[in-house]
């Protein structure tokens, strides 16, 4: 669209200096991340995946080996961040109001305001959206895409931005399956389309069925991230 | 977040010129509505609510009564087009990119596609995404908010522009209601507390549950835009 005084080239530029200034902050956290041995996951979603049920059952079952906090973000409530406290895990809630993503400016903040987490787990619960989150990194290791069995098959190649940006694919509410027609194999082939590197596992957070493999995972990538770590210093 | 170059001040002036251009654009479509007669309704959700196959069993049902066409705006693929199109109704599929939301601009040019329709309903399906679409006029009588019942109570709060900027709401996959552990009544109150005025309909666009109730709906609203539009001229 035409914006009144400004050319479309300028609007492009506009975008880059937003991004680039996101990625300034973005290398920021990581190194804080990485001063501290924090592994940090940025957990990317339509809204109502069932996100924060998921972060609360992985809390309650890792919440004795690690310490964790989570970064919540949403346009209003502290609902998600009261829930995620619930298990004892301190939570920083963020409005973002009108946005529709965090950027890494906000987490630098929220990160002012957690207790120090050597060797521990950071869980970013990003705004319910399937588009803008996709451009921001926050810093994080990884992106950890969730998508609801009851979304449908087709939304890696809909959204195939966030789905490229992800690492993980979490296919959740797969308790749900026998109540629905959902095709498994081609929701998994369309996030290879679309990311042909992304692993995928299918988890219920609501009856915990799948969630060892996702602990799994992220024992071994914090692994490698810490490994990695050493072997930069 | 800082944009260099840019003042506070200078980006809001931006979104804010956007939006008035975009107004600009949403009044021609509307002038051309009214001209036709044309009865245009805004669908907006989360990825993965149901909207195609909602929009999909509505002009099964009410293709025989008027002129039905339907403009689709997805990031990526022409899916949701040729869903329509296997109905007999005319579909222009819009594909956003990087972008979170249909606009005006890209909905007159969609328009200029469609066959003439006077006295028909023009269906327009956004972008999955309840955050975006709820700032931008696209010309529409009415926002037609769709939310599935898998997405959890809480949606109106935290996405409470949408909620407010939606004049109906579809409470759509009730026919899972017996899966799911889902308190339909909190949802109807937290809708209501974002937008006292807003209508709820409970639906399921898969069995046909409650779909009477949204097309009687529409043919109130219809004959209402019209009784407006004849005392306007």
């Amino acid at each position: 669209m035409h914006v009144p005084g400004l050319t479309q080239a300028r609007v492009v530029q506009i975008e880059r200096d937003i991004l680039s200034k996101n990625d300034g902050y973005a290398a920021e956290n990581r190194a804080r991340f990485a001063a501290a041995g924090t592994f940090a996951l940025n957990f990317v979603s339509s809204p109502g995946s069932g996100k924060t049920t998921l972060l609360v059952k992985a809390i309650t079952d890792l919440k004795d080996q690690h310490p964790i906090a989570v970064i919540e973000g949403d346009q209003q409530t502290a609902n998600d961040a009261e829930r995620i406290r619930a298990t004892g895990a301190p939570a920083i809630q963020i409005n973002t109001g009108k946005g529709c993503h965090l950027d890494a400016h906000m987490v630098g903040h929220a990160l002012e305001q957690l207790p120090p987490m050597q060797g521990g787990l950071l869980f970013i619960e990003n705004v319910g959206n399937l588009v803008c989150p996709a451009a921001f990194d926050l810093g994080e290791a990884h992106k950890v895409a969730v998508l609801s069995i009851t979304e449908g098959e087709d939304k890696p190649l809909k959204y195939p931005h966030m789905f490229a940006a992800s690492d993980l694919l979490l296919l959740n509410k797969i308790d749900l399956l026998p109540h629905l027609d959902f095709d498994l194999a081609a929701t998994i082939e369309y996030a290879r389309r679309v990311n042909p590197k992304i692993e995928v596992l299918t988890v219920s957070a609501k009856t915990g069925e799948g969630m060892p493999a996702f602990y799994a995972w992220i024992a071994k990538r914090a692994a490698a991230a810490r490994a990695a770590a050493t072997a930069a210093e």
